[in-house]
Formats: C-alpha cells, sequence, structure tokens
C-alpha cells in the first residue's frame, strides 16, 4: 500500500473534481455534487484495481465498471478521459449538448466505453449483478485448468437511491443467494439525496441490509485513498460473497459552502462558488477544464491486462481448439442456419396454449443455441420457460442453463440486461404478462439500449380465467406496442409461436416480448390457411375471401374467433377477409406494397378483435372500422364464460361488420 | 393465555383448511396450501385480537387485516363468512365463479369485509403500510386525552413472494423509518415457493433484514396456537416498531401427501388426497363445505368492539365537537363549494412550467382540503409537491401534512392507495413521469380499485431536456391512457393546470395522473383564446377560425406549437381550429354532439402534435390525418434544441396540414 503515491492521487482526484464543476457549469445544468464526492474512490478503483484497455474497449474479459448512480456521468466521462478512451476533451465541454458523446445520464449505445445505461436508480447495480452472473457462468464453462479466460470482477458506484429502490434489492437478494463474489459494489454513503438528508426518508442500517442478504460488508472513509484501496483488496480476496463497501463521502467535496449540501446533488455550483471550491482544494481556478499532464499520466491505462489475456487466449486455442471455437460462438451469438430442422411442428387442431408451444419451441431450440440462458420469476411451470435436462444455477454450481429468478421481476429485467450487455449471453426471462409493470424500468432499457433480451410473457389477456383482474392484462400488449424498439409477438397458435421464437432470436437490435396464452387454442391447419410463415411480416392474410367485404383482423387467441366469424358470415353471403397480425412493429417495416395487399384501403369495412384495450386498433381501422376489445379490466371465472360475457365473441364481430356494410 | 380453548381453536382451523380444500377443488384451480398452512395463525388473529364488526364493515377505526398473499383468497373469505360478513356459503361454493363474491384473488370493490385487492404480490403489505400510516397521521390530529377515535391495528399474513418484491422491501425500509408500531405482519414462512423450495432463490436472513429496516422481529411456530398468541402480543407492546413475526408452518397443512410441497400451493388437492387429509387431520369428510356449529360460534364476531368505540366517540361529540366535525369532513372528503375563490390565476403570456403552476395550485388548495396528504419520490422540488410551512413527517412528530417517501416509487404507489383504502386522506405522490414505469404495478391497483389517488408526473417528456432518453418520457402518456379507469389531463398552461387539480379532486372513482411540464410555456392569453374551463370537457376549440379547414389537436407543452402553426396557416390563407386535448378519457365521457362540435367529422385534415409517440392518436385523425411524434426515444440537449430537431414544431405542423389540403 505504501508505494500508492498520494499526491498524485490527489491531483487526479481534482482533477475529476475540476472537470465535473466546470462541465456541469458550462452546461448550466448536472450532478457535480456525486463525481466530486467520489473522485478519490474512483481513482483508487481505476488506478489500482480495474482490468480494461481503453484501446480495446470490447475486450471480452475486461473488468466491468458501472455507474450506477448515473446522474454523476461526469465522473465516469472523466474517468473515460482520462484514462485514454475515445472521449476527446472537446466531448467534456459539449456536456449535455445535442449530438455530444457526454449525454446527461451515461449511454452505453452512445459513448465508448460506458458499459451500461444508467440514471434510472437501482438499475446499474441490478445490471451488474447480471455481468456477474454472466461472467460466473460463462467461467463455468469455458476456463480450463490454468486456462482463466473468464475471469474479472465487475465494479459498482451506487448511491443512495439506487440502495433505496426495489429492484437492487431483489437483486441484491439473488447475488448474495448466488454467491457472487466478483460483484464488488461501492457504495456511495453520502447522506444526501434530492430532498435533503438521507435521516428524512432513509434510516435503515444498510450494511445489516446487505449482510443479511449474504453480502460480505465492509465502511471506510472515502475520501482516505489507503483505506478504500485496503478494502477493495479485501473485498477481492473474498470468495464466497459479493462485497459492499460503504464509502463515507462529502457530496461535492471540496466545496466551502454547498459540501454536504443537497444543493450540491444536482445543481451547478456557480463561478463564484467554483472559484472558492478549487481554491480551498489548493486548484488552479483556471484554465477552466484544467488536466495536469501529472494526472493524466497517472490515470492512463495501456493494454497491459489484455495483453496478459491474450497469452493466456493464444494457449487456450492451441490447448482447447474445440472450445475455443465454442467462446467465439457465444460471443458472436451466431444462429443456426437451418431452422426449419429445428423448429418443431405441431399437431393440426389439436388445442394448445401458445405458452405450450412455447415450451417446445424453446427445448428444440435450446441445444443449438447454447449460449441461450434464462429462467423465469417464480413461475417456471406457467411460463414454460425451463430447459429440460439442464441444471438451475446455484451457488456452487455453474454448470446449468436455467435460473430461478424468485418473485423479483424487475430484478430478472434488469439481470437479463446485463447479462446481455456482458455478452457471451443470450438471455431470456419469464413471467405472466401482468407483471411486465412491474419489470417495465427494466423493459424500458432493454429497448433503449438496443438489448436483445427475449421476454417470454404469458397469462396474456382474460384467457387466464378464474385469477380475475389483477391477473388478467388489458391494457399491456398496447402499453408495450407504444415503447420504441420493443418487438410484441402474440403468436394465434403453436406455427407462429415457432415464428416467433426464431424472429426473436434473430432481432439482434432490441428486446422481444413474446405474448403467449395460457388457455389452449387450436393449431391451425395449415392445408387450409396461409403458413404461418407470414408472421414473420407481422401481419399476413391467414384466409382470404374473394373480393373481400370486409377485413377481420385479430391478433394472438382471438384469431380463432375471427375465423369463426368469417364462416359465419360466408353464411350470410359476406365475404370476409381474416389477417392475423401477430406483430405490429414487424408489419410496421414491411413496404406499403405489402401493407396494402394485407390491408387494402379500398376495404374500409373493417373488425378487429383483441382482448385488450382498443386503443391505438384505429391505426388499422380508421374512424369508420369497429375495434372489439375491452375498455375495463376483467373478472374472475372459467375463460369462456368472460369470453362470452364480454363480448370478444364471433357473434359480436358479425353484428360489428354487419352494421358497417349496413 | 391458558383460557384459549384449543379444540375449538383446532375445529376452526380445520373448517378453514375444510373449506378451502372444498372450494378450491369445485373450482378446479386455486391456491389451497397457503390458507391450509396458515389457518392457525389466522384463528388466532380473527379470534383474539382482531378488532372489527361484520355488521358494519366501514366502521371507521376497525382493525385493518390485509392478505397480502392474495393467491390465498380461501382463507379470507373463511374468515369473513365464519365471522359474520355477508358473504354465505353459497358463495364459497361458487369460488371464482362469474360474479360470484369470491373471486380467484381478494377484490375490496366487489367483496364487503375485504380491505384491499391483492394478488399482485408485494403490493398488500405496502397498501398495509399506508393504512398504518393514515392511522398514525389521523391519530395524531384527532386523538384527544382519553378520546383515542382512531386507534387500530393494521395486520398482514405475507408470504415468500411478498418479501422478495422490490416494493414490500422499499415500504418495509419506509415503515421502519416511520416507526410504524401498529404495523404487525404475520410472515407465513413455509418455505415453498410455485417453483420449489425457497432455498432456489431465496436464502437470505429475512429476518435480519428486518431488522436492519427497524423492525421487531419474531419467530415462532405457526401450527402453535399459543406461541402464535404470545407473538402477536408482544408485538402489539411493541411501542417503537413495526413487527414482524415469522410463522414457520407447514404449506398445505394434514395433507398426507402433499404438505410442504410446490404442488399444494397453486392446484386442487383431487378428491382422493382431500378425503386423505381430512382423515389426518382427523375431520368428518362429508359434507363438504362442512361447518361445524361450535367453529362458527368461537369464529363469530359480534359488534362489541364497535361499542366500546361509539362511547368514546359518543363523547368526543360532547366534548370536541369541532375537532368531531372536521373528523367526518377527512372522512367524507368534503370538498370546497366555490373554486373560482381558491384555485389562482396565473400571469398572462409569462412562461411557466406547469409543475410550478401545480405547486401553486396545489398550495392554494391544500388549507382548504385539509385531508389531503401527500409526497413525493425524493423529487420534492422537482415535482413542486411540497406544502409551503408544512413539516414533513418524522418518527417522532405526524403533525406535519408532507411525506418524504424516498427513492421509492413502486412503494409510493402501493402507499397512497393504502392511505386512500384507509379512509379520510386523499392521497397525492410525484415522480418524474417516466419513473410511472418503476410504479405501473400500484398505479394499475389503483385504477383498478377505483381508489382516487392523485399522481403528479412531472417532467412529461423530451422538454425536460439535458437529462437525456433515461429521463424523457415518451410511450408514458399513451400507456397511463390505455389503463382503463385511469384519467390523465396534461394541461397546457397555468389556467388548465388549475382546472386539471379541480377535476384531478373531484374525481373520487379513480385515480388520475396529471402530467406536467418541466419547461416553461406560455400562460395563454384567454381573452384571445378560449377559456380553461373547457378542459374539464377533455378537449376543447382552444382558438377557432371561420369554417376550419384543418383541425389542428395538441395537449401540454405541444399546444403553443399548434396555436404557433395556426397563425402560420392563417399567414398562407388557411384556416386552422386548434383543439387543445388535456384529457382524451374526459373528452371520452362527453355526448356525441359535443365530440362532433370539437371534432366535425366533415373536417378530414386533421394534424396532432404530442412529443410522444404517435400510436393511439389515429382514434381522433383517422387514417387520414397526420400525427407528429415521436418514434424514439429523446436524446440529450437543451430542450428547444431537441424538439427543433426531432421536427416537433410549427412548421412541421404547417407542411403536414399543407400536404393533406394537397
Amino acid at each position: 500500500m505504501s508505494d500508492y503515491n498520494l499526491d498524485l492521487h490527489r491531483q487526479a482526484a481534482n482533477t475529476i473534481r475540476g472537470l465535473t464543476m466546470d462541465a456541469v457549469q458550462k452546461a448550466g445544468e448536472g450532478h457535480p455534487g456525486m463525481p466530486m464526492g467520489m473522485a478519490d474512490v474512483a481513482v483508487v478503483l481505476w488506478t489500482q484495481f480495474l482490468r480494461h484497455n481503453p484501446q480495446d474497449p470490447t475486450w471480452p474479459d475486461r473488468d466491468r465498471f458501472v455507474l450506477s448512480a448515473g446522474h454523476g456521468s461526469m465522473l465516469i466521462y472523466s474517468l473515460l478521459h482520462l484514462s485514454g478512451y475515445d472521449l476527446p476533451l472537446e466531448e467534456l465541454k459539449r456536456f449535455r449538448q445535442w449530438d455530444s458523446k457526454t449525454p446527461g445520464h451515461p449511454e452505453n449505445f452512445h459513448t465508448i466505453g460506458v458499459e451500461t445505461t444508467t440514471g434510472p436508480l437501482g438499475q446499474g447495480i441490478t445490471n451488474a449483478v447480471g455481468m456477474a452472473l454472466a461472467e460466473r457462468w460463462l467461467a463455468a464453462r469455458f476456463n480450463r485448468p490454468d486456462h482463466a479466460i473468464v475471469d474479472h470482477y465487475t465494479y459498482v458506484i451506487a448511491g443512495d437511491g439506487d440502495l433505496m429502490e426495489g429492484i437492487s434489492q431483489e437483486a441484491a437478494s439473488l447475488a448474495g443467494h448466488l454467491g457472487l463474489s466478483k460483484l464488488i459494489v461501492l457504495y456511495d454513503d453520502n447522506r444526501i439525496t434530492i430532498d435533503g438528508t438521507t435521516d428524512i426518508a432513509f434510516t435503515e442500517d444498510v450494511m445489516a441490509r446487505f449482510a443479511a442478504y449474504g453480502w460480505h460488508t465492509q465502511k471506510v472513509n472515502g475520501h482516505d485513498p489507503l483505506a478504500v484501496k485496503a478494502a477493495i483488496e479485501s473485498a477481492r480476496a473474498e470468495g464466497e460473497r459479493p462485497s459492499i463497501i460503504a464509502c463515507r463521502t462529502h457530496i461535492g467535496y471540496g466545496s466551502p459552502n454547498k459540501q454536504d449540501t443537497s444543493g450540491v446533488h444536482g445543481s451547478a455550483l456557480g463561478d463564484e462558488e467554483i472559484v472558492l471550491t478549487k481554491q480551498a482544494l489548493d486548484w488552479p481556478t483556471e484554465p477552466l477544464f484544467y488536466i495536469p499532464e501529472a494526472a493524466r499520466d497517472f490515470m492512463k491505462m495501456d493494454g497491459r491486462f489484455q495483453s496478459e489475456w491474450e497469452i493466456v487466449w493464444e494457449n487456450y486455442l492451441v490447448n482447447y481448439p474445440e472450445d475455443a471455437k465454442r467462446f467465439k460462438q457465444f460471443l458472436n451469438g451466431e444462429l443456426p442456419a437451418h431452422w426449419d430442422d429445428i423448429l418443431p411442428t405441431f399437431e393440426v387442431d389439436k388445442s394448445m396454449a401458445t405458452r405450450a408451444s412455447s415450451g417446445q419451441v424453446l427445448n428444440a431450440i435450446a441445444p443449438h443455441v447454447p449460449y441461450l440462458l434464462g429462467g423465469s420469476a417464480d413461475l417456471t411451470g406457467s411460463n414454460k420457460t425451463d430447459l429440460k435436462g439442464e441444471a438451475a444455477l446455484a451457488k456452487d454450481d455453474f454448470s446449468g442453463r436455467y435460473i430461478y429468478f424468485g418473485v423479483r421481476e424487475h430484478a430478472m429485467g434488469g439481470i437479463l440486461n446485463g447479462m446481455s450487455l456482458h455478452g457471451g449471453i443470450r438471455p431470456y426471462g419469464g413471467t405472466f404478462l401482468v407483471f411486465s409493470d412491474y419489470m417495465r424500468g427494466s423493459v424500458r432499457l432493454s429497448a433503449l439500449m438496443g438489448e436483445p433480451v427475449i421476454y417470454v410473457f404469458t397469462h396474456d389477456s382474460i384467457g387466464l380465467g378464474t385469477d380475475g383482474p389483477t391477473h388478467q392484462p388489458v391494457e399491456h400488449i398496447m402499453s408495450l406496442r407504444a415503447m420504441p424498439n420493443m418487438t410484441v409477438i402474440r403468436p394465434a397458435d403453436g406455427a407462429e409461436t415457432a415464428v416467433a421464437w426464431r424472429l426473436a432470436l434473430e432481432n439482434k437490435s432490441g428486446p422481444t416480448s413474446l405474448v403467449l396464452t395460457r388457455q389452449g387454442v387450436p393449431n391451425l391447419d395449415r392445408s387450409k390457411y396461409a403458413a404461418a410463415a407470414g408472421a414473420a411480416k407481422g401481419a399476413y392474410v391467414l384466409s382470404d375471401a374473394p373480393n373481400p367485404q370486409v377485413l377481420l383482423l385479430a391478433t394472438g387467441s382471438e384469431v380463432q374467433i375471427a375465423l369463426e366469424a368469417q364462416e359465419k358470415l360466408a353464411e350470410k353471403g359476406v365475404a370476409a377477409r381474416v389477417v392475423s397480425m401477430p406483430s405490429w412493429e414487424l408489419f410496421a417495416a414491411q413496404d406499403a406494397a405489402y401493407q396494402e395487399s394485407v390491408l387494402p384501403t379500398s376495404v374500409t369495412a373493417r373488425v378487429s378483435i383483441e382482448a385488450g384495450v382498443t386503443l391505438g386498433w384505429e391505426r388499422y381501422l380508421g374512424l369508420s372500422g369497429t375495434a372489439i376489445g375491452l375498455e375495463r379490466y376483467g373478472a374472475s371465472a372459467p375463460h369462456k364464460d368472460i369470453f362470452q360475457n364480454l363480448g370478444l365473441t364471433a357473434d359480436t364481430m358479425v353484428e360489428a361488420a354487419l352494421a358497417l356494410l349496413g
């Protein structure tokens, strides 16, 4: 420890404080307090421990660093700039400006070196649990004696807000359960939140809570570099438990008038106070954005860690060529070439829930996509997400391929994001569709980041029956459709479900929500109806009639109702076309000619049916069509009674069609 | 303790087990395991402690009982029936059937005696925190020496799933912080979840965690009635901390083949196993739904507790007539008669964020609605939710009217629901609109239950500026509109904001989301434009033109853009009408004639603008209109740059209008 240069440390930390104050002041907005308070901790971590390579930010075995308290973004921008990432000082001077690389909160899809997008509190630390889980899982699969090709830490800086959020508590409990000992959280214990001191709302014993989760806990003075260094060393030495180190810090460290106040949390200090602070820190007041060369040299990171790893990797290539090939397959996410040989087919006309079809498809795919890893939030049997013959991950055994997330939907979402961000894994997770609400914060981040997480949302409507309205999604399908970059697929039968899984796996630029029934639906006779391959275009003519007078639009379990209505209309001499619309997003991506071929502008008599809110259906119906759906919550009863009593029937469709046709 | 009749206890507990098994078997679906396991605990609680009156389920000072593990609904239905509520045995025999009073999960709006709607895990215990908070707040305001008119306990039965959920962890932390000592949680520690034993995912030290939150903790054998009784007595005697009692139970207690298995959690036992279980319990196998008179008598509750309270209340009426009047005002939620005297007006053309207008309106209203109690999830200054001159609630002081919820959005929602359900309080809570995602599980329950919680969602679009896409809601307004029984109001200026608050307070049948800007918007000159009173109809003609050729539709901060577009179109000789549409739900409630008067069918050239997803706008545009909005996430930049760069401008509207007009 004694060889740690405290003068260089001080210069580096003050450089971060100066960059932070100046950038926030220039932007006029931002959060200077946290970077100023955690600068000491961050400098110790980045200079003494973090194994990374600014020249190759995608090096697979780099340590992961997550700034969970994302509002303190100037901390990570300063660290990235100083350590040598492609983030020029000019970008720091453009903090929070249009198209700069320094947005208000860190965005991994926008700024090289940022591992995940943070800001919504609790998400970063949860992503980190996913990253640490991914590391452990890949290590269990690929490391060989003297060939530890997967062997890195995941470090987090988290604040009070992160730890107050429920998602982080769920994630911490699971991390403790799984013994993710290479996860190290540096808790910025500054006792200040936006509303004031933490004692106005947050007086629990945080360390005791984490100990109860099975974590290794320490407390240090966050402004004592040697103490911080020793604590991180102890955390790394801990082989059984994840670690949290409460770093007692002063928010806005150095500011004579604002340190330790909520005023410095989220507002610029003002020119005058910045001068006073720099003076108090014994730091040049000019130039702005001052970086002494000594500090830059101290923070600079070369490629030495990656070089060390490359040697191991080269040996691995020689000694374990098959494993190396497989490892690359995992990292690249290579998909099977011949889907038709893999995907199951389904017995025609047999009644089968699409969740059951999904389970069969998943199990057919799993052997061919060995990096597929997922689980359920304590609804395995209901979601049909289990992989037959694969064990669940346990503290002492990561050889399996299934995760019992517990009743922790929000953490599941954040962990799936972290697994995906880590690389080498294609994650999926299941719960009831209604509980997509519980995890919406994380699901949105999947979409915003473009992470290809697969969400398996079963029990997708009133069709789940007697569990009643608390469990019956009504608004959820449309709410997911409203989320940019989310692909929602609600298949009508087994064949469409197989297509849906293929599409989900092929979608690498964003998440997919598979929306599946609890109740049985008939596997459609594709010799009578159009092939399910049409589902890949989002919507397709499932069953046509010559010169259709009316279009019947439906998704999922309501497609069978539309087909029944079509027959009834035919009996009355009305030609109706049935369009199955499993995915609005995929349909919107088709060209205008295809869209017109499915939904001809000339046919304005249109009736849709979906067991959910009708808001949004006007996109395909216009003002002249009729949407059959629900403008209310469901009810507890056998599902057929609910469909009947709430008017989701073929007869209702027929009546609506006839009314439109006059 | 020795006078507790263990034989009657056994009969009552077995009656509950029998009713549960038989009802679930008859329904074919349900969750028998928990009621069978917790029957002993529940019988002790309901016979020895619970102060309630089945003849008057609305008695304000009754103890509150919350079955947080709502899947075990047959437990509460059995308890309600046996203790004498209006829930006939016939209803238990119609468990989970259409229109029965015994839905799959307890619904307070459907079944008398049920205090809240549970099933989504973690919500019930969080509601209970709100109820206990409400009790404490009302007690602080109204109790007088020897006149404790508000003095009751809140009891919860919670399961593993409840305690795994983040929402319950947030709520437990706040309950500990506030020292809600009259909250007593009976934790069904049965070590079984749907996926298997809890040790597959939940190995934390739950009691240590609650101790870390500042709770009083105990562990008992949940099948030892005297031990349970003693533990509840200890919990009641605890004067500083909320209590949790871990009741070690056997799920499916008595079933020879299914006790202690996840198989009995959520499935009927089967006729054969039911017989075996009844035999093992030394219980008659017939008739089904067997209730011995002795058990019924043992469980029966008369009005004695309420009668005791009535005496205190009568004295209170005499000795504190003004307080009594005020107490009734609180319970009845009486609103001011003369809003015009109360609501502020706003300086015309001054730029002012609607969150700021909202803060002024709230503070103008607060003295006239003294039972209005709320707070923010650590964004008080941003949400403008503080009440000037009112202290925040603290462990030792509940005299104030403000709640620092901490960074705990989901718990805030559940606590607001609990406060509302308790009665005597009109609750509100603030956070950023984007974080409505974090609390959506609770918000949905406000809507499902019809609880008139007021949500103050500020920072409502890309208009929040440099904080960037993680903080910029895009899909949230439409997603809230998709939620049945949620009233969304997005006012355009201060005057509409005042109307919005009035509407929110007048809406007593469901929640209201006030959607408010961070950035300034001009307070419209109402001598030039239509009066803001029109906002009460959801949409109104704000600025007309003779024989309008095009309709310009807008909400909130985009209304000013529509007005600018109207002027630009006028310069080009195009007559455009601007319609301000703050609330789609309120507009939908108007008669067809009014709707037609605002949006004449004859005018098909329609352009909408809203800084969010366009999905849904087709409801008012049809297929021939143009929606200007966002099909992507926002960006970090000053808000004017974002509006400009993403095309949310008057020029875009003008172009769209001209294109439609050919």
